[in-house]
């Protein structure tokens, strides 16, 4: 593994950027978030908002869209260009040296490049993402909360699997998964960095495959 | 979290067994595996033979079997006494004290029991567990190998989508989903046995639910 490159695919409201965060802090190394947005939208012309909500998300409006304006060249190749661009970049990140990139099927995009890294995935149980979701909304509203979660990991699920044609969230595509609802974030942090030290220590390992 | 209740589920090969056995041991606490068969043997009256077979299998070749002599007492029932004997088994170990408890649809026995517990699945690349399955058999036949190794995945996912009704190896059943693969034995069972002794230490985090 080239050191310490960890990507982290995440539900919404599981708390995997906040994870992130703290595990770059603790390795000492950047995370790449709206970074990768910013340098997407500077280098396919597209705007920054448009890159963030398309740079993960396939929602089913625009899938809607797509399909009764398939004459637009804009809807129907968007995101497929975000999508390359934004490949670049996350490849640029990585081969520049240890980092954490969060989203963005990252993990299929170093895979198919052939660069080593750590893939995890952050989960919760329901009812403590629509704590977390209320909180970064301000919103108490349950059926509100919840028609966003479903929303997002539905289009976060469709993107993952037309880019990395898997399964988003099937433990096998990933090196560790972790509940961060039971685990708590403090012990995911941990035990995501002893993990990365481990295997940077015996880069032998990694080597083999995975 | 009863203190280290440990239940491991895992791929054929992936070295979930032996992972275990060194978790109970670092946390020294008992592992329940042959004890399960031959107490589940005792109780229910099948042979342990039997109940090792059909205590987390379901072999194509017995539902072909099953469908042929669906007349057959002991075919169309055998599965099912076993399984609930054997959940009798795993929750009165559970009930006992700390323990690691290996496959057996175990996760689900104590999350149904609402007894709590740190569920983790084991799983590694065909690849490398080809490569241990050839030791354990000592053989070189990749064909039997892989054969083998499709059949007990096969086999296993069926016996948990049975009894879980859940889909085995889905990261979201489990707490901590581990690639044995690319992490290693020795950094799996660290990362299990601190994160089991992190929950003991707080165990407020997970009386939340999960």
């Amino acid at each position: 593994m080239k050191k310490y490159i960890v990507t982290i695919s995440r539900e919404y409201g599981a708390g995997g950027h906040s994870i992130g965060k703290r595990v770059a802090e603790e390795l000492g190394i950047p995370i790449y978030d709206k970074d990768i947005v910013k340098q997407t939208a500077e280098a396919s012309g597209y705007s920054p908002e448009l890159v963030e909500s398309e740079g993960e998300d396939i929602s089913r409006t625009d899938s809607i869209i797509r399909g009764i304006v398939a004459s637009s060249v804009f809807y129907s190749d968007s995101q497929d260009v975000i999508h390359d661009v934004q490949q670049a970049i996350i490849l640029k990140f990585a081969q520049a040296g240890p980092c954490v990139i969060v989203g963005r099927c990252a993990d299929e995009v170093l895979r198919k490049a052939g660069i080593d890294g750590l893939h995890v995935f952050i989960y919760a149980d329901e009812e403590r993402r629509a704590v977390r979701v209320g909180e970064m909304l301000g919103s108490s509203n349950a059926t509100e909360i919840r028609r966003l979660m479903s929303r997002k990991d539905a289009s976060r699920h469709a993107y993952y699997n037309r880019y990395a044609g898997k399964k988003w969230g099937d433990g096998r595509n990933y090196h560790m998964t972790l509940d961060s609802g039971v685990l708590g974030y403090d012990l995911c942090v941990k035990l995501i960095v002893d993990a990365a030290k481990a295997l940077d220590a015996a880069p032998a390992q990694v080597k083999k495959g995975g």
